[in-house]
């Protein structure tokens, strides 16, 4: 577990790659994660983000990307009290969080939306991807999601979870049933991770309009590893969590949706930290879950799998700029023990949401594809 | 109209009393609005807030509330870099959206979560109400809260709306439906704002788990209304939205959830802004709805209303602070007139959220009750 403490450290650090500085094409538009109306923060067809903050007084103003060795982006202040800066080279397609510097506090670029990173509601930007038709909004049938709250008895507390839902599933007849993937997010962060800046929904409608994937169930719910200290993420206990996924939520889950209620219909999946829980929890409950995902976190030995005729399939994936090698080498490894697995590596990525998204994608086509 | 743009000025600039600083009881304990771990805000059992915020750089940091004539409550810095201050007076009961003042620039409280108002994200604080158990999170069946996303021809664009759902509707005979609540936000809010800062699941949940009503619907959607300047509330141009409601959504929704889909069991309301909206979409299309609700925004008089027969009730309120006594008149000059009407009014609360949650447990009962 210390390889993926170390790769997510790194990945955290490295999220924009500085190059040396190229002529900026003056082509810049609102970032799509900007609040309604807001201009800045600015992005160009060559992945650069440029910031613009009001604080007249303030001393000193800077953005947590695009890291040059200096700590971020330090922004200039010009004489109408706007600060300004460009990031000092181009970032990775895809999804960053960021926060600002102000005078010594930590606070949020008020031009953003804001989504729950790094154990706070931080700010997002979004650099526009190459592929980024697979979570584009378009005029097609689409999914709900469902805010589901239970009492959850090991934490005797109301629990939310979100349940996507396929555009069928409401017109459908009664009897048709779905498969359900538990879909994990990764520390720092919460339920809304995969719906918001992962567009979990949106990638299933275009692969369900475009009938690539029998439609199913996506489940969503609070990890409870936050509590682990960042430090002390190698030695965290997933059974409290353990037992509220398998004993109370996956429970509800088949009692209140029309699920397909057995293992070999069933899949948990999990990015960064949550690719740990899933890694825990799947070996620990092989009854439960017949597909496994692992998403930048996490991995399988084939002695880790007691009994290989339970695994329906196991999906492992990162970003290229994680070190894709070892994941393609994992699935190979697993291949060779006679279980069906697949590895996957997206081109151009870091530790970062489009990791997960294009994940997302291959592995729903992976497990249940058409 | 302008006795409502004045009215919401006036509460949105008095959103605390300040009163001659009393004692201060040291039983403060975080907001229930804050951020997973955070520890301020804080509020005390008296309505004081507490607030505390790290800035070791800043020249000056002040927070948007608690105004005694001099913008807000200033903070103090300490020799650890943190600043702090307490509201010079007690504050309403429930739910205040702040925003803080660093510097000369406007940004969010680290410590809480934010919620989509004054068109931005903003902070919240909650004061706790005496009555606040009529939103609690009790261990009963709860409803889901959808979010559906549906192609809109009037904007050309993926429109989302939120759909409450009651505990029932999932496990209930294909042949039960239900009535309807469009529920509208108010300026600078949108359909997030009802089932957030509102609690709206969770006042039906408890209505119902308590036999007070009958189960029903709720759709929440965005009004368009914050393309008003807020200067121009007064001459906004509602028919793009009625469009979009009447002609768009309405239907989606009767197609989609087993609603009963007739104007005797569909009912619009809205706050503030969105009163107005529903007060011009009612009188314009009074075959879709047989039930309007007026919450601090709007009026109907008696003359407004063409055909009076095919009003079913007419629910109108506002706060104490927020002059009462014409809501309770405009419900008798109705009920005059021989239409069903009931009037509302929230005790010592303004313009803010814990007078619409009131409204709405109100209403709900009014509107369909047991």
């Amino acid at each position: 577990m210390k390889r993926f403490v170390s790769v997510f450290i790194a990945a955290a650090l490295a999220a924009t790659v500085c190059s040396a500085q190229a002529e900026i094409k003056e082509d810049f538009v609102p970032s799509s994660k900007n609040q309604p109306g807001q201009q800045y923060p600015m992005v160009n067809s060559q992945g650069y983000a440029r910031f613009r903050i009001q604080a007249p007084n303030a001393q000193s103003v800077s953005v947590s990307l695009g890291l040059g060795g200096n700590g971020g982006t330090r922004l200039t202040k010009g004489d109408d009290g706007y600060w300004t800066g460009t990031t000092a080279g181009p970032m990775d397609e895809g999804f960053h969080y960021y926060h600002l510097t102000i005078d010594g506090g930590t606070f949020n670029d008020p031009g953003t939306n804001n989504y729950y990173g790094s154990s706070r509601w931080e700010s997002g930007i979004e650099i526009p991807a190459k592929d980024q038709e697979i979570f584009a909004e378009r005029d097609i049938p689409h999914g709900f999601v469902q805010q589901i709250l239970f009492w959850c008895k090991e934490t005797n507390s109301l629990k939310r979870a979100f349940v996507y839902t396929p555009p069928t599933y409401f017109s459908d007849k009664e009897s048709v049933r779905y498969p359900v993937l538990y879909l994990q997010h990764g520390y720092g962060e919460d339920e809304t991770a995969w719906f918001t800046q992962g567009h979990a929904n949106l990638i299933m409608d275009n692969l369900i309009a475009d009938g690539k994937i029998q439609p199913f169930i996506i489940v969503t719910t609070y990890g409870m590893i936050n509590d682990a200290k960042f430090g002390q993420i190698a030695t965290f206990d997933y059974s409290p969590f353990q037992r509220v996924l398998c004993d109370e939520l996956v429970p509800y889950i088949d009692s209140h949706f029309r699920t397909i209620a057995k293992k070999d219909s069933r899949a948990m999946a999990g990015l960064s930290m949550g690719g740990f829980t899933t890694q825990v929890v799947t070996l620990a409950r092989p009854e439960v879950f017949g597909y496994y995902g692992l998403l930048s976190g996490g991995s399988y030995t084939p002695q880790d799998i007691k009994d290989k005729k339970q695994v329906n399939k196991i999906f492992v994936s990162c970003g290229s700029k994680e070190g894709g090698d070892r994941i393609m080498k994992q699935a190979e490894d697993l291949r060779a023990a006679g279980i069906e697995a697949m590895g996957y590596v997206s081109e151009g990525t870091a530790h970062e949401f489009l990791t997960w998204r294009r994940a997302l994608y291959q592995m729903a086509q992976y497990f249940w594809g058409k």
